[in-house]
């Protein structure tokens, strides 16, 4: 189902690098990076790319890389057209740089934390580049899956219905959504935690969620949410609440 | 978060080997399978198991296998207190057979299809020994990432809630529940499938709904469910539905 192009063009890979243990990636991603002609990546304006980081060991001496700088940070909020002119603006010119690549019948792997088509900034170059140049997605371990197996919580098992909710939403809808589930993964928590706590003790869901920041990556964070004393959390910390309450 | 036990034992490893591709396996399950001194899989009776043909060429020569062999089939229905009793018979026994190499000083690696506490039979080993032994879970790349990368389908991105929703949920609870997603993947379709195609039409997300069947593995199968002619779907038959409506 991927874009094919009449001319001779290189390849799109979309590549997921897992949750941030270097251990976690996959052996298919560690080839397309070995093949890859240019290797791209997306990091904050200042920061280095924490998908780079996960894969620095394997990347090939001497290969092109393009790193892709956000001009915004990801706490702006969105509703404001100014964040969405930038962020577009951002992604027509990132997925330009990359078909310049393509063009010239270079492979350009996008290197994404976590699974690419998931959450992920990729998908915003794959939308604008697809349809062009053929293109292939390697899936990675996501982010919560990372923080699941590191504090070692059963998720979802069964006819478990389970859900993955951003901290963002309104409070009811939240509880709403959270009462209407099984097993959740609620992330994004950033400035939002107070309300995410207020809501799981609403559905009676807060005395098994757990809470993790950075995890599978050094300075892991976890506890039960509940031994949480404050309501401070990172943007890409995430509450656990595992379902499987009906074990045979 | 593991279990600690006093006396000397073997470590329990639940590993997820990941959705079928050999090469969707991580650095980690493979080191994983190599340390171990016992390698156990789980298989339907008279099959072959699924997660030990995706990791085949890495089994150390001469390595311990330990089989475990459903004694029903997943099409039973679940309600049936035979099947009930059945099941946890079945896991209680596996459960102490790999008590036994854990009491000799054995580490005991079970392989898992995808990530082993994502709907996987590994958690029902999990809670059964975890809180006597030291437990290491290995993230894996999960069946339906394997699905959406296959498919080059953008599953959720942004504020999306994303569901996963058993097709075994009655009509008006499937309804519910896709009307309250922006995303979701269907699984476990098997005889399921007239019911899902109606609760997408009734939401509006027939036309976006992606069928999958054997993702990324040999006579894999996707289409639009819309061209999908018949019903017929095996059990691990999945049906996408992709959210992020909004891209910038």
């Amino acid at each position: 189902m991927s874009g094919r192009s009449e001319r001779e063009t290189g390849r799109l890979l979309g590549v997921g690098v897992g949750p941030g243990d270097p251990e976690l990636v996959t052996l298919k991603a560690l080839r397309a990076i070995e093949e890859a002609d240019v290797v791209a990546h997306f990091a904050k304006d200042g920061h280095a790319s924490h998908a780079r980081a996960i894969v620095a060991p394997h990347l090939p001496a001497g290969v092109t890389e393009l790193a892709l700088r956000y001009p915004v940070t990801t706490e702006t909020p969105k509703e404001k057209s100014e964040y969405r002119d930038a962020i577009k603006k951002f992604y027509d010119e990132a997925a330009a740089a990359i078909a310049r690549h393509l063009d010239a019948d270079r492979t350009v792997a996008v290197i994404a934390e976590g699974d690419p088509l998931f959450y992920g900034s990729y998908m915003h170059l794959h939308a604008r580049l697809s349809p062009q140049y053929p293109t292939e997605i390697i899936a990675g371990v996501t982010g919560m899956a990372g923080c699941w197996a590191e504090t070692g919580t059963p998720i979802a098992q069964g006819d478990d219905v389970f859900t993955v909710l951003p901290a963002t939403l309104a409070a009811d809808k939240l509880e709403r959504r959270l009462a209407d589930s099984d097993a959740a993964v609620v992330m994004k928590l950033g400035r939002h935690l107070a309300k995410v706590r207020r809501a799981l003790a609403a559905t009676g869901q807060l005395a098994r969620a757990i809470y993790v920041e950075r995890g599978t990556m050094a300075g892991a964070v976890m506890m039960r949410l509940a031994d949480k004393k404050d309501d401070r959390a990172p943007y890409f910390a995430v509450v656990l609440v595992p379902g499987w309450e009906t074990k045979p």
